[in-house]
C-alpha cells in the first residue's frame, strides 16, 4: 500500500503466480457484511483480492446467510453493513468488470445446493469442525448452537463449488473448512459423477496489524483504523496507540516490538521501517513525532481510497449496478452448475 | 372407497368440516416419490386429500429433496417413481386444477426458507426430535447420521409454512416434527414480525390395513396390494394373505381378529363386514371362498383408478402438464412469501 490503495502491489507477499499453461484459476471470495473495512480487513483479505485479479478469475461475495448463523437478531444492520463494505471494495480497487461482486443471498441456487450437500455429510464430521467447537467454547454456545451454524461449512462448500472454483486462497486457520468442501467435492462426483473440481488450498501468509491497544485488530474492540477514516480521525487515533511504555521522554531509548506504531511503520511505511526501529531504540525519535510522522504517511496512502470512496457515496447507483451486473454473471454460472448437478443427480 | 375411488366419501372418518366463517384452511400435503402407491398409501394419505379437496386448499407436493435425506445413493429411483406416483394421485382423483401437484425440488424457494430456518433452530432441538432418534436406532445410523437427515423437520417446515399452510392433517405420530414448525413460525414472527400463520395440527386417524403377511404394509416387504394391480395380480395375492392359522378346513371355525384377509373387507367393504366375520366365526365361510369375495371387490373398487390410470399412461403430456401447472401456481405463493420474509428480515 505504500504508493496507495489503488495500486496493485502485495506487499504482504508474493502475488498469486497463475498456473503454467492452465487457464485462469478461480476463486470464489466472501466476507460478511460487517460494514465499513478496517486496516486489518484490507491487510488480511481485502488486498490480496485487489492482488489476484489479473492472475485469477474473481467472484467476491457478500456472505450475508453466513452472517446469520452467529447473529439472527441484529438483521436491520445487514443491509447498510453490505452497501459500506461494497464500497470499500470497490474503492480499494475491486474492478467490478473484471471480478463480479454480488450479495449471496440473491443468488437461490447457494441455498439449493447447500440443502444437497446437506446430504452427503455427516453431522458428526461437522461436529468435529475445531472452527465451531472454538466458537462453541468462546461465545458459551452449547447447548444453544443453531442447526445453521453447525452447518456453515457445508454452506461455505456451496458457496466455493457452485462456481466450481478451483483454489481457495486461506490462512491456517480456515484449512479446516476447505477441508470439508474438498471432502463434499469428492464425494459428489463418486457418488453422481465428476461435477465439481476439488479445489486446491493455497495456504497465504496474510499480514497482521493489531489494533490501536494492541489486541487483535476489531471492530467490536473500537481499536480498529478504518479505511474510510479522515486524516484528522487517523491522527487523533494514532495519538491513542500503544507504545512501549518504558520510553517516557522522547529521547529515551524505546523497544520497537510491540509497539504498535512501529508495528503499522513495518506494514504501511516498510522501505523506512528498518530506520525508524534504530532511531526508537538509539533515543532519537520521540513517540509523538513518530505518530504524527505515521498518521501523514497513513492519510496520505489512503487518501485516493477516500477519494473514490466519496465519488462511490455521490453515486450509489454505481454501487447498485456493480451489484447487479456481478450477480447476474454470478447467477449465470451458478445455474449452468445446478442444471449439471440435477443432471447427474437424475433429479426429476 | 366402496363406491370407486374416484368418489370422494371418507370411509376412514368424517369429511374434514371447513372452520365456520372463515376461508378455507390452506393444507401442504406431501408423499416422497415411493413410486406407485398400496392400498396402505391409500388408506393412510391419499383418501384424505382426494376428500379434503372442498373443504380446503390443497397443495400436493413430491417430496423429493426429503426424499434424499435417508437414501442419497439411489438417485436414478427418483424420476421414474415421481411420475409413477403422481400418476396415482390423479388417477384417486386429486383434481390438479383445484390441488396443484408439484415437485419440491423444483421450488427452490423450499431450500431458501429452510436456510433461513436452520438459524433458528438449535442443533440440540433437533437431537430430541423422537423420529430422528428412532430412525438413528432402527437404521442403525448413530454416527452416520447426515446433516440434512438431522435437520429434515426443518425442510417441513418450511415446505409447510412456504405456502402459509394453517392447517396439518396428519397421525399421532408426525406430532413432534408439526411442533418444530410451530416453534419455527412462532420464533420467525417474534424476531422479524408476523409473516406466518402458527398452523394447528388436526389429529387424524387413518384407517390402517396390515400387509399381506400380517405385518405393516410396505413396499420394501413385499407384502403390498398396489392401486394399479390387475385384477388378476390381486386374485393371486389375496390368495398369498395370512388368515387364522387354526382354520384348516372350510367349515371351521375361525377368528376373524388378526385375519388379513378380514381387515381388508372392514377397510374396503365395510357394510359386510359384520356379516363376513360372523360366518367366519360361525364356520359358514371358508377362507378360499372368502378370498375370492375379498379379491372381486378390490378389484371392482380399483377398477375407475385403474382405468384413469391407463388414460394418464397413454397421455404423459397430461402428467407433465399438470405438474408445470401445480409447480406455476406453487411457485407464485413461495415467491410471495419469501418477498415477505425477507423484506421483514430487512436483508439486502
Amino acid at each position: 500500500m505504500s504508493k496507495g490503495v489503488q495500486q496493485r502491489a502485495a506487499p504482504g507477499g508474493a502475488p498469486y503466480t497463475p498456473i503454467q499453461g492452465k487457464k485462469k484459476p478461480r476463486i470464489l471470495s466472501g466476507m460478511r457484511p460487517t460494514g465499513k473495512l478496517h486496516l486489518g480487513n484490507y491487510l488480511g483479505a481485502l488486498q490480496n483480492w485487489v492482488v489476484l485479479q489479473d492472475s485469477s478469475e474473481n467472484l467476491h461475495m457478500v456472505a450475508d446467510w453466513h452472517a446469520l448463523t452467529t447473529d439472527y437478531e441484529h438483521v436491520e444492520e445487514i443491509a447498510p453493513k453490505t452497501t459500506d463494505m461494497v464500497i470499500d471494495w470497490l474503492a480499494a480497487g475491486i474492478d467490478p468488470e473484471k471480478s463480479p461482486v454480488f450479495i449471496q443471498s440473491h443468488v437461490k441456487e447457494h441455498a439449493e445446493l447447500h440443502l444437497l450437500f446437506s446430504m452427503l455429510v455427516t453431522t458428526s464430521r461437522l461436529e468435529r469442525n475445531p472452527t465451531v467447537k472454538e466458537q462453541v467454547r468462546d461465545l458459551h454456545l452449547e447447548d444453544s448452537v443453531s442447526y445453521g451454524h453447525l452447518g456453515y461449512p457445508v454452506l461455505q462448500a456451496a458457496d466455493i463449488l457452485l462456481y466450481k472454483a478451483n483454489l481457495v486462497p486461506v490462512g491456517e486457520d480456515q484449512v479446516p473448512h476447505v477441508e470439508i468442501t474438498r471432502e463434499l467435492a469428492r464425494k459428489f462426483n463418486h457418488l453422481y459423477g465428476e461435477v465439481f473440481p476439488v479445489p486446491e488450498v493455497r495456504l497465504t501468509k496474510f499480514p497482521r496489524v493489531p489494533g490501536l491497544d494492541g489486541r487483535r485488530m476489531s471492530k467490536s474492540l473500537d481499536n480498529a483504523i478504518y479505511l474510510s477514516d479522515s486524516p484528522e480521525v487517523i491522527a487523533a487515533k494514532v495519538m491513542t496507540a500503544y507504545t512501549d511504555p518504558k520510553k517516557l521522554r522522547a529521547n529515551d531509548p524505546g523497544n520497537p516490538d510491540g509497539c504498535v506504531v512501529f508495528a503499522y511503520h513495518r506494514a504501511f511505511n516498510g522501505e523506512n521501517a528498518e530506520q525508524i526501529g534504530a532511531d526508537c531504540r538509539a533515543g532519537r525519535l520521540g513517540c509523538v513525532v513518530n505518530k504524527r510522522n505515521l498518521a501523514a504517511i497513513l492519510a496520505e496512502q489512503l487518501r485516493p481510497f477516500r477519494e473514490r470512496r466519496r465519488e462511490l457515496e455521490a453515486h450509489p447507483e454505481r454501487v447498485r449496478e456493480a451489484l447487479r451486473m456481478g450477480e447476474e454473471r454470478a447467477r449465470k454460472i451458478a445455474q449452468e452448475t445446478m442444471r449439471e448437478v440435477r443432471e447427474a443427480m437424475k433429479l426429476p
